[in-house]
Formats: structure tokens, C-alpha cells, sequence
């Protein structure tokens, strides 16, 4: 069989990986979260690391700007980490390209990838070049810590819980997805002022990633489609289903909405905070409010 | 220019990637070294992070098993750590592969991959999957610890020091590039029982190696090519030249010698350790006791 017929990369890992237990430590989240959140001796923190990769023809096109392809090669692990609500601290760069790039190319993916870092102080430790006679690979790696009660993953959303997004979802890939931000300081302060109980950040779409999401807390999901936040000019399938929005999806108790909903518009003017739904006991609804043909928008069974 | 025009990979990184100081912390060893070394706060250790790559038609043929392509994915940034005297402690894999690589070839991967990892207690806690319309491309990313005082760089090296390596150089190409076991057990005996001035895992063969490990302690070398403990098959030019032979050299005082070499003929009765020359002070003499034809084989200037 080939990996095609697999599906998608994501369950290409989970099947493959089938990750060992953490040797002589606990491990917080393994390698079907955002990030692997590991303890360490003697620390009131998890050490968190990820890595991640953007490859030319899949990610980028040929005539991408390289500084926006460093920086999307370095914002979507840190996304991973704003999903995790963890400080990312290192990166360590493996740039696979061929001999005929042109090292103005490499210049514009480096000021990108430090632009990157610059915005959240993390520290470009090391790097590895590699010729290849394919297409250009950008592996990003990126170790950092979090305190334990502050880490989040997608496993601990309860049922009853209310379901928030961060900003706007949809239309991403004109422009956004080169662009965007991860959501770092707003997952710092909602670990800080609330209780999250579990947390994710959406590249493959609302869609694919909800599912996901209820599948690691064990619960079932409702979705009020009609209060989706779509972005300007996108529909409500481009919402659900393009992908690439690098938003924050998080479980809350429904006893914090006043307070958070209040308290957000304080910190965050400019960015919208959406109750989008609730979590609910699995086995009571399938596809509860949500339109059919959206193919990949399954409830966990 | 293109990157070609650049010549060897390794001095595309120190020119791209101009590494900033660490913020908010020191850093022992930085991108030029085989592992990135940096301070953590309130801790007795150095964290090390390391990030490799291998690339099919650049590392290995299409043909390679690939339980000994995965193997060599990891034991290569292991043997980095040995180098550090570091401990390795968690892995993280990309992995670059087209729609039509076989689920077999990738399971085969991962088994060569996790052989490396339990050989020394390394968890294996994150994975990313890409497809790419190019070669296939396996990154790996290595953390780990080492205990301050222990931990070993390029740099270091003083005039005066013996200069010695581990095993046999030379043709790696045929069967050990693909099967070498990383020298952390041999490190982490001689930073426990030596004070080991500076140390470097030997890849890209003696002849490149060696002017880098002088130019990071900012010393000259003496070579005794009479003495290279060339492998039974290869030639000294094979030992100088070929690389992959995943060796360590180190710098260690002369009074260390006898009790070195005693001790370690007890530990590590089947390795041999073999002191190939000395560092001197770098003004001294340019290529002493090095046959012409060399040409890498240069004094750092």
C-alpha cells in the first residue's frame, strides 16, 4: 500500500508513530497534540517541543515571497505553541534546497524566519543545510516551556463547556496564511485569568480540527453556524472548510462567558472572541446543526 | 549567486544564518558547533539541541533499506551529542515523502529510527508528515542535558594539548555510514573521568574536520600520519578524506596521557583510541607533516 491511500498526513502519523510511553518522565501531551509537553526533573515547568515543515508545492508556490515563506515556516510551530499556551524559547532551522537557489532566496527566508522570532524572542540556536535535488523544505523546530497548571491541549474539554474561536476564520489563503500572527499573547492571558480546560489552534479548518479536538476530550460537539465568525468575503463553507486560519478553538466553562467575553474586549480591541458552540456528552447527537456536505465535518463516533 | 557558488553547506550556515546571542540567557556553544549548548534558568544543566537531516540521492540511495536510512536519520545528531558529552533525551521527526513512498518503506523507517532512539533511552515524542513532490527528506530534531561542567564544544582545544580519536577512519562509505553506533557511552566516560578540553564527532572526514576543531580553539596542529589508525581496506587518503566515520577527536592535556590510554584500553577493550598529533600555537608552522594534494587539509590561517 501507499502512503496516498492513507489518507492524510495526520493519520499517516498516528498510525506510524505509535509513541512509546516518555522514558523516565511523564508526558503531558504526546504526538497527536499541537505539542509534545514533557516533564523534567526537578522543574515547576514541561519542557515543549514541535517541529514542523513547509515544502515547496504544497505549502508555497515557486514565486512566494521568501521572506513571507520563512516567516509561515516559523509562525506555525509557534502557533502550536500559542495552542499548547507555552513560551517558546529556541528554534533550530534544517533548510533542504538545491545548489542552483539563489542565495538572495535564502537571505529572504532567514529575514523571515527572524522576523518571526524577533516578534516573540526566540532565539535561532541552530541550523543544518542539506542539497537536495527536489523541491525547497523548511523544517522548524521550536523547544520552550510552560508552567504545569498553565498547559493546555486539546484532551480536557468537559461537557456542557461553551466553545470560543479567536478572530475571524475563512479566506485565509489569499493573504492571511502568509501573515498571520500566532495567537501567543492571548493564549498567555487566557491560561493566566482562566481555567481552559482544553485548547487547539486551527490550520486544517474548523472542520477537520473540531472533530480532532472533541475526539481527544472525549465529547461530543454542538456548532451554531450561524454565529460562525466568518471572515470578510469568505463564505461559511470557506470558514469550515479552507483551512490555514491559525485562529485559537478552546473549551470553557460556561460560568467564566460573562467575565471572559468582558475582559477580552478590554485586552483585545481589536479581536474578535466568538462562543461558536458547546461540547456535549458524545453519544447525544451526530452532525447536530450542521448543514450536510460538509464531508470532513463528522462528529467523532 | 546561487548556492552552488558557495561551496560546502556547512559555510552556507555560518554566513546565513549570523546568529544573534541568546536572549536572556548565555549560550556555551552556538550553530557553528555540533550542538547548539545554551544556559536554562535555575538549572545544573546545559540544555543541547541538535537538528539533522537526510535527504534520499544526497545521504542514501534509493535502493537503502530503510530501517538503516532511519538508523542513520537519528545516530546522526546522536553522535553530535556525543560530541557535546551531552545525554539525548527526546527526538522529534520530520518526515518529507511523496504520495507513493510504501507504507512498508516507512514502517521500515521508523523501525531504524527506534532502534537508534532505544539504544539510548531517547523518547521519540513528536512527528510531523509532509507530502512533497520531491526525494524523500527525514529531519530530526534531538534535546537533551548536560551537566555543566561536562559539557564539551569545538572550542578549548589549548597548544600543548594530545589529539586523539576513537575507532578506526576510513571506508565508512562501505557499510558503517549506515550502521555506526553514536560514541556517547566513550564521551560521557571521558567527561566523567578527563578533563576534555575540546571535542568534535569526525563526519565529513579528518582532512575537514580537523582545521575546523583548530579554528574554533584558535590553535594550529600537528599531525602524525604515520600513527591515523587507518581501517583495514582503506588507504590514509580515505581516512582523511571520505568522512562518515563518526569517530570522536578530542584535545586533552599530555599529562593525561598514560592513565588515559591505560583506563581506557580496560573500558573499551575492543575500540581503539589512537593519539594522532598535538595543537600548537597557530602561528607556528602552516601544514606541517601534511603531504601535499590535501587540499582541504589546511591550516586554519
Amino acid at each position: 500500500m501507499k502512503l496516498g491511500a492513507l489518507g492524510e498526513d495526520r493519520l499517516l502519523n498516528r498510525i506510524l508513530l505509535h509513541l512509546p510511553r516518555v522514558r523516565g518522565g511523564k508526558v503531558f501531551a504526546g504526538s497527536a497534540d499541537d505539542c509534545a509537553i514533557v516533564e523534567i526533573p526537578r522543574s515547576k515547568k514541561y519542557l515543549v517541543l514541535k517541529t514542523d515543515c513547509v515544502v515547496e508545492g504544497v505549502h508555497f508556490t515557486h514565486g512566494t515571497n521568501a521572506s513571507d515563506v520563512g516567516w509561515k515556516a516559523m509562525m506555525r510551530p509557534l502557533s502550536d505553541f500559542a495552542a499548547a499556551s507555552a513560551l517558546p524559547q529556541f528554534a533550530l532551522i534544517t533548510l533542504i534546497v538545491p545548489q542552483q537557489t539563489k542565495v538572495a532566496w535564502v537571505r529572504g527566508l532567514y529575514r523571515g524566519l527572524r522576523g518571526a522570532t524577533n516578534r516573540f524572542k526566540v532565539s535561532i540556536v541552530g541550523g543544518e543545510t542539506s542539497n537536495t535535488p527536489g523541491p525547497i523544505a523548511i523544517s522548524v523546530s521550536v523547544i520552550g516551556f510552560v508552567e504545569k497548571p498553565r498547559a493546555a491541549s486539546r484532551r480536557g474539554g468537559r461537557s456542557g463547556d461553551d466553545l470560543f474561536v479567536t478572530g475571524h476564520l475563512g479566506g485565509a489563503l489569499k493573504r492571511k496564511h502568509l501573515k498571520f500572527v500566532a495567537r501567543i499573547a492571548e493564549s498567555r492571558w487566557l491560561t493566566k485569568n482562566f481555567s481552559i480546560h482544553a485548547m487547539m489552534d486551527l490550520s486544517d479548518g474548523l472542520g477537520s480540527d473540531l472533530p480532532r479536538f472533541a475526539r481527544a476530550s472525549k465529547v461530543g460537539f454542538d456548532i451554531e453556524l450561524e454565529n460562525l465568525p466568518v471572515a470578510r468575503g469568505a463564505t461559511v463553507d470557506n470558514a469550515i472548510s479552507e483551512g490555514e486560519d491559525y485562529e485559537l478553538l478552546f473549551a470553557v466553562s460556561p460560568s467564566n462567558r460573562k467575565r471572559l467575553e468582558r475582559e477580552w474586549r478590554c485586552n483585545f480591541p481589536g479581536l474578535p472572541l466568538t462562543r461558536i458552540g458547546s461540547l456535549n456528552r458524545k453519544s447525544q447527537v451526530a452532525n447536530r446543526k450542521l448543514p450536510r456536505g460538509y464531508v470532513h465535518f463528522q462528529q467523532p463516533r
